[in-house]
């Protein structure tokens, strides 16, 4: 006997119909003896429809108050959703019980609308189990030490069902996605891209970060942390496919030391045309210089993603970083009217028309070769490399925009991602 | 300054246009120097979507598991209703916060889906109340002694908020609603009818329980229990005018001791055409034969109003009773199959074209006379009295349904009810 967590999204818990389901393959795990506790999402469409009321009611505010009321607001998505499954779950003859955040408790911080998990109550979960019930806990909220509720943001309900598995200790929690794995790369640009049976939850961290947005990257981060098996699959196949057939399926997030890890050197092509990158040139080389040009943009809130600053040459340099493609356009004004000035920079450039393509792979720790193998492939194709960032299990490449595509399936083939059983 | 709890019914909290104007109102009161707690519905549709979804998702059950689920689902609507609502005070520069059920906490017992509340936790609120808060409160609902989320059954919000201001001890609770007050009889059927100024809360509760829907019962009950004084008044009003005549507006619900309560012998006339009458014939007389006759009846969940048995003679009597149309074909089928044959009675008719019209007020414990003069008022309009039931301050006749606007009418004349200066 396991103890296993599900967690169902939005679509799977998007009518009452597929909420039967969700049910009726809950009960066959829990007819296969199993523990079950399961962390359903807001049905699809809820939660916008709740934030929408309250902007209609109400403008936007970052004020405390305002947040808290929108956890207030929020909250009830998930509310309503583990009530419903757990009446879909006693319809199919099973013991079942509902609870919301504050039940368990799942404390929090007071970060209202992203707050941060801090310490999980497993007793009275733990007695519903021992008396056989399945146990259906609301994801994406929790309650801070004052009493109020709070919401983890957006796709906080994976982060939910693993830190529920890490508390109670469970054997494995299974994320069932919209998508049936994750793969080596996106198979709408890639035809031969190949679903991963493993893959390590750095390279899922790489992965998820660079725009495979298979999981919430929090959830992984987790996972990671308190060592949590972790897989995603698909809630597509039929409720009543065959128990140790769906066990298998999808893929599993693990660790780096577990003995059936693929031993590929990469993993997988991640890639992200949300970027856009801007320059400063001729930038006097001198302390504080990087802190002078990156304070206003993080004050901004304007999040950076690559950051590159080359060696100086007659004392000045050029600092490049990449940015959201929606803010681009505030940080060139910001650059240009603020910065530039006060640092005394050249010139400001910019190229919203750029993406990111990444190699990852926990393998390029120790096989030497694997960026020059990148760069050589890019360069068979024509592709010229403006920016290069690297980490010890990713190499990241920002190329023009129109290359994207050809970039993805030049470096797909050229490490062999699509021979599926000879890479596994 | 005096505390005050407003309670606004779900039509009032229908839109977010109509909830800001809850908010500017609630507003003005704060303004005015006012300590504020106000208790809003679930936005008008949305405890019967919720519900409508569950039954959807599985079939109805009355085990204790499955309502628990229910009231988890349905106390959703009002926890959105009191973040949107404090969003709404807060966009109105009022410092506002709101709070669950589970969060004052209202204590109830654990009769999911009709729970009674059992305390009340006054602490937090009004901490929030001294330091200037406006504190919205999600009625129908609270929580049981094991953390469960209940609901107090529909209409509860009535109840919330009055026992939220007994157990604040607040100067008012007034009930923002769809009418204007509590009038002497529907006026839809006589257009003389006469918004009262005050009612007791004995008055209201067979006002109340003859059909008057304006209040929920059981928060008349409570008003009463607690002596809170309690006013039903228009939520149609614009939520600019002047607040000492908004506060004079509408109907009081208070204590017979009362200086300023209206002397009139008769306050109003209530009426009920959901009821059916069935009768035993030829019934022996002996004891326990009403408990063999309505035990089966309470048995099979039937609700009995209106019960008569006249004197015997020759060791045989009759035996009738009312029940809700709903039930009509149900109770009849249960007397002639089980109940007759069992008591050896002679007959068993019934008539589901009947109505009950009723004369209400307190001054009727001291007036002799006022049953003969309804009785003579219906004897000169030519309708025949079926049945008769009389309380201390109320009288009853069940009539021929055809006769009831007449009787209605006949009854607000012969009591004066519609010479409101003169009455008042």
């Amino acid at each position: 006997m396991s103890l296993i967590v599900h967690k169902y999204g939005g679509t799977s818990m998007g009518t009452p119909e597929r909420i039967r389901n969700v049910a009726r393959r809950v009960a066959k795990w829990a007819r296969a003896g199993h523990q079950m506790i399961v962390v359903p999402s807001a049905m699809s469409g809820e939660t916008n429809r709740l934030l929408g009321l309250a902007r209609e009611v109400a403008p936007a505010s970052t004020t405390a108050a305002v947040q808290r009321e929108l956890d207030m607001i929020a909250s009830t998505g998930e509310q309503v959703s583990v009530g419903l499954l757990a009446l879909a779950l006693q319809a199919e003859g099973l013991d079942a019980v509902s609870y919301t955040g504050w039940q368990v408790p799942v404390r929090t911080d007071s970060a209202y609308t992203k707050a941060r998990i801090e310490s999980i109550d497993d007793a009275r979960v733990r007695a519903d189990l021992a008396s056989g019930k399945v146990v259906v806990i609301t994801g994406f909220q929790g309650i801070d030490g004052e009493g109020h509720i709070t919401t983890l943001g957006r796709g906080g309900s994976d982060t939910s069902a693993v830190a529920i598995a890490a508390a109670l200790k469970a054997d494995e929690c299974l994320i069932y996605t919209d998508v049936d794995g994750v793969y080596t790369t996106d198979p709408r640009i890639v035809a031969e891209a190949r679903r991963l049976k493993s893959i390590s939850f750095e390279e899922m961290l790489e992965m998820a970060s660079l725009g495979s947005k298979v999981l919430q990257i929090r959830s992984v981060e987790f996972a990671g942390k308190y060592r949590v098996p972790m897989r995603v699959l698909s809630s597509f196949t039929p409720w009543d496919i065959d128990l140790a057939e769906e066990a298998r399926s999808g893929t599993l997030i693990t660790f780096e030391e577990d003995e059936n890890m693929e031993q590929a050197v990469v993993s997988g092509i991640a890639f992200n045309r949300d970027e856009a990158k801007v320059s400063l040139l001729g930038v006097p080389d001198r302390p504080g210089i990087a802190f002078q040009i990156l304070g206003p943009v993080a004050e901004a809130n304007i999040d950076i993603d690559v950051i590159i600053q080359n060696v100086s040459h007659d004392g000045k340099t050029d600092f490049s970083f990449t940015v959201h493609r929606n803010d681009y356009a505030r940080t060139l004004e910001l650059l240009k009217g603020t910065v530039a000035p006060r640092i005394e920079a050249a010139q400001v450039v910019g190229d919203p028309k750029i993406c990111k393509v990444s190699i990852v792979g926990i393998g390029m720790r120790s096989h030497v070769g694997v960026a020059s193998k990148m760069f050589g492939a890019l360069s068979e194709e024509g592709i010229n490399i403006q920016m290069i960032s690297t980490s010890e299990i990713k190499t990241s490449v920002v190329i023009d925009e129109k290359y994207m595509e050809l970039a993805v399936r030049a470096l797909h083939k050229a490490f062999d991602l699509e021979q599926a059983d000879a890479a596994a």
